[in-house]
């Protein structure tokens, strides 16, 4: 138990997360899909834990700095879901990491593949996994050139386990479904590109939160989604979550009436500055639907409501960040409750960016 | 002396730092203004320190937390230049701040004077200074209604130091000089106010970066710019500042080519994702003029470059963020250098929203 802080904290209802993370694990298992749920979400070792307790084969994470710390917490999986570059002290970590954990890397291009089995090829037991792009055009070659970056990591030595994409172009109204189809379409050419080489790709991974439900579980054999934990404003307003489905919001006081808005202490060093070309606002407020956060500055956020009076200056109210992953990231600490109490969860892999 | 370590971090050029520092302090001196430089730009303490030596008579923080960190660090005169909505944990915490330092507080709306006078009046040596809007339209009362904030927090037993003005409005192309005429306007209104409460005010205090060189030197007692200290892209794209005084960069990898794009290993949680209406990108590259970072996400930016050759995979970049206080929030220390070598600072007060 622990007392309560002063405004602005982040807040995470336990039976919702509990929730959330039982109800995704079931569904895969269902489909004898594996669940490799995203860790750069929550960052936070505890809620690693239900994940796997619930299911999850192991963890994705985005960075070095994640896979160490979730290590350090006893996670015994995971895959580097990024196309490292990698220099003689990254080498080194991988090598330490590999040695606690089995440990799977992205590699993408040619140069990558080439640079990570000329640091590791032979010396370190590190899998990798070519990303291949399906629709987002961001990283990722082309899905029938998959092969080629396979081969040259297979010659320097490497164990090559399959292929990844990320649909993110998911994160568009009514792209979810199409995301999927997408993700499988890519999937499958890139194991066939990886066959073509002589590579027999044991793993065809994709997964993002707005296509998980659209994914084809007749190609995919693992899913990787990491917002689902918590959801936020931007899976509420792309119609992945409903409200009664948000795990985490931001505790927030009202400061001010100013200009006839709410003026609440939860700025982007709180919630994010992340704004999507179909977001509302920067945040929503569940209790106040059509409360619109309508400007963000570092530690105000100003609220728009829509026929109903302001909450009285110095009254709180619950925020939900538009990007989770963003909001975790800026804290130190969850505060995470149910009916029995409240802990303080640390967020343990925040910041470790490398 | 310390190992780079791998990307993406945050780099200071340690001798631009202090010519930044140099050149706000010496013209303030020379007009006789008061330096109060906002330190939530840097949450520093090694850079506060500096800002103190060059003359500064205190810091301006945001949060009681950021103010906790400053005095545990040696820092005697704080302003939390926030309408601050206390409760007694809050109060509690200002109070031992104020045994330490010579604390200041803003008071906005009559409830939050009120409010503060109900929990410190009396209490603790705390002096409150009346926020008004000066254009911005963000926080403030009105100017001419200070003087009812001031006499409510007098009347509870706080003494009033002055005014202040955010003119948070300089953030647009063309704007700066005009936001720092408004300031003055502002600033004079509200003083009047408080006299015409029998309240003398000693301080009238504004600034922001962009409206500094705009400041009405004859009205001002006291000003509060922040980012002057690094620099970032929104600075160079207001024409504040020129890349040659820009002195925190985050070092970066380019991990892939695809689209035809630089892919660099530094996203919104290295860079922050803020971007302003006028904002060419999220971010500019100081080696390259004519690139512009077209996309962020988490972990990965995508530069677009015109009519030059992408810098190989493997190699480093250095990107200026488009605002340098949500860069250095997310990051736990930075590497900062000279010719004679390199330092790590923890970023100390990181994080403390509250």
């Amino acid at each position: 138990m622990a007392a309560t802080p002063i405004t602005p904290y982040l807040r995470v209802d336990l039976d919702v997360l509990r929730r959330n993370v039982r109800r995704v694990a079931d569904w895969t298992r269902a489909h004898q899909v594996a669940l490799r749920p995203h860790a750069k979400t929550h960052k936070t070792p505890q809620i690693a834990a239900l994940q796997l307790a619930a299911g999850a084969v192991g963890l994705t994470v985005a960075t070095i700095g994640e896979a160490e710390v979730f290590a350090r917490h006893g996670v015994t999986d995971l895959l580097i879901a990024y196309p490292l570059w990698v220099d003689a002290t990254a080498a080194a970590r991988l090598g330490d990491l590999a040695a606690r954990a089995t440990l799977a890397v992205a590699v993408e291009s040619t140069e990558g593949a080439a640079n990570l089995g000329r640091h590791l090829g032979g010396v370190a037991d590190v899998e990798v996994v070519v990303e291949v792009d399906s629709g987002q055009h961001r990283t990722g070659c082309r899905p029938h050139e998959a092969g080629r970056s396979a081969a040259i990591a297979a010659r320097a030595g490497l164990r090559v386990r399959g292929v990844m994409t990320f649909p993110g172009h998911s994160y568009s109204p009514g792209l979810g479904a199409a995301a999927g189809q997408d993700e499988a379409t890519a999937l499958a050419a890139a194991a066939a590109s990886l066959r073509g080489a002589g590579i027999e790709p044991r793993v065809l991974s994709g997964g993002s939160t707005p296509s998980l439900r659209g994914s084809r579980m007749d190609t995919v054999t693992e899913l990787r989604p990491g917002v689902y934990v918590f959801g936020d404003a931007q899976q509420w307003e792309l119609g992945t979550c409903g409200p009664e489905d948000i795990a985490l919001t931001c505790r927030a006081t009202v400061v001010s009436h100013a200009g006839g808005r709410l003026v609440l202490d939860a700025g982007s060093k709180a919630l994010g500055a992340d704004r999507a070309a179909y977001s509302s606002g920067w945040g929503r407020l569940p209790a106040h639907p059509t409360a619109r956060v309508v400007s963000l500055s570092e530690h105000h956020a100003l609220v728009q409501l829509r026929d109903e009076p302001l909450p009285p200056i110095g009254a709180q109210v619950d925020v939900v960040p538009n990007h989770v992953c963003a909001a975790v990231n800026l804290a130190d600490e969850l505060w995470v409750g149910d009916r029995t109490g409240t802990d303080r969860w640390a967020v343990a892999a925040r910041g470790r960016n490398a």
